[in-house]
């Protein structure tokens, strides 16, 4: 069964030692400590094709602890930059040719770094403040308040209507592509509403039967995707135009002829990486699985 | 099948309505406008235990917009306290006596209301913000970012192993009480990543076969609750002391027992609007529609 991305950096994040500064001290002056390089908050890979990495100053503080693979010491740099919330078709062409394994380490580093830029004043009285837990929080030297990194929950889903599921494109999507539709939880919503609210928003379908499927985090900027299937009582659309240029039911044939990236598929389906992907390949699997065919 | 806590609310988010200012102005000054009372952030209730509303001033603005209610418009007002944050055992009094629509509702305007207060000023330059919306985000007036409202996504879960279930106590429960582990779910990890990361973190277990189970708000201040199950590999446990007092495995009958508050169940169970209650009850019921029994 095919993992989502962005899943499986295997690193021990040893929550333990991020308050430890005695600890973190030695570990940033051990011999196999290493520091990401990054290209503002893009991925920089070496000629293997793998993340490059550059030993550590010691005395340097002003990174994040990734935390410890097979026992050696993580770090990322943390970066001052305006270049916040960039949707980066670009990093995607990197992304395809990187491991799963690098995708996710990348992805706490990017995240981290964003979250650290959209940050840098307390929330609560204005002041600015510094990173702590080893780059895992921010704390306000004025307040006292300690704020902790943002991760914001994000249902994906598929619609199902008998054989078929939507898909959609929203503006700025590359020729042919379509996706599933996906909204942010919001406060006071579970997930099964969430996914009932957002389709209900976008494409004016009502649903029953909501399941969950798999998950991923999602580091532009900052998302856990969330992908579910839904039962949709009827197939009539009615778009929600600001959110969605186009939406089409596709059967099953239609998306594994997407997920082989056939020529005459009816639509370019989303990157491997991306939880869409996984979910219409699980949705394709179950259904193998279940014999139905 | 018992639904979780804190869903249900059954309003009309209408998200399409809360940038239309002269839409919103109309909804104010519509005969069944409502307003929802709260005393700080806490619940107010009428004679016949039902959430407390009054009449909405046509003029005021510094509310939220919650939602329609069969076409009717219910608003919350925008509060500025600094009691944030608290853990309100006894807000958990008056939950128990409420219905779930209400501890919905309720739900929103508390999370909202933490939210804002916690966003006052701008984390990027540091200028003070103002609410827009109508109440679903906060704006910059000086460098134009726009907030919106934080949600945490919290994995909550229980570990199995033959069968039994491990629950456990944190510092500051109420006597016998023992509940799910949970944690929040990190920035760069999948749900599934982040059972298996707080399992091993707080009690020292190996898991696999994470299973989704279901999800509840919860507005303490504003996480998204995410219920699991777990296989673990062994029942030896290594307790992180600072996380939890205690932690015991308990066997079908203790669940059961602990749900039904006989008296020399094994531990109190944690009330029915937390999810923990939900997870251990689908727990008890899946078991009985699988036939193990």
């Amino acid at each position: 069964m095919a993992e989502p991305g962005f899943t499986g950096a295997g690193l021990d994040r040893a929550d333990h030692l991020r308050l430890d500064e005695q600890e973190l001290a030695v570990l940033r002056l051990h011999a196999e400590a290493r520091l990401l390089s990054l290209a503002e908050l893009d991925p920089v890979l070496d000629d293997s094709g793998a993340l490059a990495w550059s030993a550590l100053a010691g005395e340097d503080e002003g990174t994040i602890f990734l935390g410890l693979e097979d026992g050696a010491p993580r770090f990322a740099p943390l970066i001052r930059t305006t270049a916040l919330g960039q949707r980066a078709w670009g990093v995607f062409r990197l992304l395809a040719s990187m491991s799963p394994k690098d995708a996710a380490i990348w992805a706490a580093a990017r995240s981290l770094n964003e979250w650290h830029n959209r940050h840098v004043y307390c929330g609560v009285c204005g002041t600015e403040t510094r990173s702590f837990r080893a780059g895992w929080g921010r704390l306000c030297p004025k307040c006292g308040m300690e704020h902790f990194p943002r991760v914001d929950p994000v249902v994906i889903m598929l619609a199902e209507h008998g054989d078929r599921v939507l898909v959609a494109r929203g503006p700025g999507y590359p020729p042919r592509r379509y996706s599933a539709l996906s909204g942010f939880v919001e406060p006071a919503e579970s997930i099964e509403e969430a996914v009932a609210r957002e389709l209900m928003e976008e494409a004016g379908i009502a649903v029953s039967d909501v399941r969950y499927v798999a998950s991923q985090p999602w580091p532009f900027p900052g998302s856990l995707m969330i992908a579910c299937l839904a039962r949709a009582g009827s197939d009539t659309l009615t778009l929600d135009t600001n959110e969605l240029e186009d939406a089409i039911w596709v059967d099953r044939a239609g998306v594994e002829a997407a997920l082989a990236a056939e020529p005459d598929a009816p639509f370019q389906a989303p990157p491997p990486f991306a939880i869409a992907n996984t979910l219409l390949t699980r949705w394709i699997e179950a259904d193998i699985e279940g014999g139905r065919r």
